[in-house]
């Protein structure tokens, strides 16, 4: 991560050191996996390396970098949780390690930990979440097809049936907002969305199990659902944005911890 | 990564699980090192560890969860590489693990990559820039600070600076549209901001690279980035944020291989 760290101090900073001359900063010594790291990312970046193609087995692939297998493995680790390979054990057909396309998991847990570190607000969170929203449900009433309609439509039936448990409302409601942002047709979006969403998901839903009257408010979400469903089926675009941040504001005013201030 | 990719699963498709009664999923053992993790994340989301806090040394937290020493510095480089924790080799004082804020380089590293696997598709990530920095536009325009307006003119000042290269013109530019979301005062914001605008760095250069008339286009872009703050300036935030929007669709309109389309 050393590389990373160095442009994005760089970029901040040029001016400045441009100004005062050369700058000193602690010398790092990369560790071993991440050079591997380095030529696994360098391979991508230049296209040899795409989604399904196999990566070399750890022993070859130490062998060819010159370096353990430990640090292989460890790479790997890394690689895999950032969602950019993944390992399928056992040792017939289709077993090995294989670059692949699975941002959202990463994400996901990503934004967790950073929210759970206090790294970004609540405040900060829902701000983002607001914007994010906002474009997609513009997006959605401008151009979503009746399959993706449906999708959201089937989380708005799942909440309108009655006795259902505040955990399956919680996840519908999770879900219905997810759909909202896959509707919009862009995949960084719906991939925030989600993970924004599922970040707040541990938060929001025992934040709703201290509210007195949670029928009545599932009520109220319910309805601004309803709203917000209606206006991106209609094609109001600027109204199905205005609602959605209207839903989002008066959720977080509801649920006790759900905002900073 | 199992369970967050489980829990994403059952949000998607609850509903149509219910109604299809119950759906066998391959099982997956979960590897040890995703135990490990799984065991400092808990200790995050119950706040007994917080930022600046130190991890037991490899060998105790090996022994305290009853896993190899591999397994606990595979799952440290995940959290490392996820900017969860970071290591101070040595062995004196400040030597050792501790739990860091260091989510900028990580998110950076992580679209980079997705970006590059075309996870995410040029349009995509143009499209997200210009919602997250419109809205960065806005909020700077409405609440940014003397010394933030001060950090955004550096940059200003960098870019009208008569016969820089197209690499320093191209750092500057970067830093620009970071230090607009930083002024926004939203972290979360200026991460994602930064992020993206850094995944697309070296993409944007290279196209530069093979722009006939780099000097016209650099003029051009920088009388925009001119109106652009002059906009935030002056507090003017629908302006600032049209501006900022047509700034980067011009861009990506003249960058080749910058736009999907």
């Amino acid at each position: 991560m050393s590389d990373d760290t160095n442009d994005f101090r760089l970029e901040q900073t040029g001016s400045a050191a441009a100004a005062a001359g050369p700058e000193w900063k602690p010398v790092t010594r990369a560790s071993t996996y991440e050079l591997v790291i380095d030529a696994v990312e360098e391979q991508i970046m230049a296209g040899t390396l795409g989604v399904g193609d196999p990566l070399p087995a750890e022993r070859d692939l130490a062998m060819k970098l010159g370096v353990s297998r430990a640090s292989v493995r460890e790479a790997l680790r890394v690689l895999e949780s950032l969602g950019v390979v993944r390992s399928s054990g056992g040792s017939g057909r289709g077993a090995g390690t294989f670059i692949a396309a699975m941002p959202s998991a990463a994400l996901t847990r990503f934004l967790r930990l950073h929210v759970a570190l206090t790294n970004f607000s609540i405040d900060d969170v829902t701000e983002t979440r607001i914007q994010l929203e906002r474009s997609s449900a513009i997006l959605a009433a401008t151009r979503a097809d009746k399959d993706s309609l449906a999708a959201i439509n089937a989380q708005l039936a799942m909440m309108d049936t009655p006795g259902i448990s505040l955990e399956t409302f919680n996840d519908a409601d999770t879900a219905f907002h997810v759909a909202i942002a896959q509707a919009a047709g862009n995949q960084l979006f719906s991939d925030l969305t989600g993970a924004i969403r599922t970040s707040l998901r541990k938060s929001i839903f025992s934040s709703f199990s201290r509210v007195d009257d949670q029928q009545a408010l599932m009520a109220k979400l319910q309805s601004q659902h309803h709203g917000i469903m209606d206006a991106i089926t209609a094609g109001r675009a600027e109204d199905a944005a205005a609602l959605t941040e209207e839903h989002i504001r008066f959720a977080a005013s509801r649920l006790p911890g759900l905002s900073d201030t």
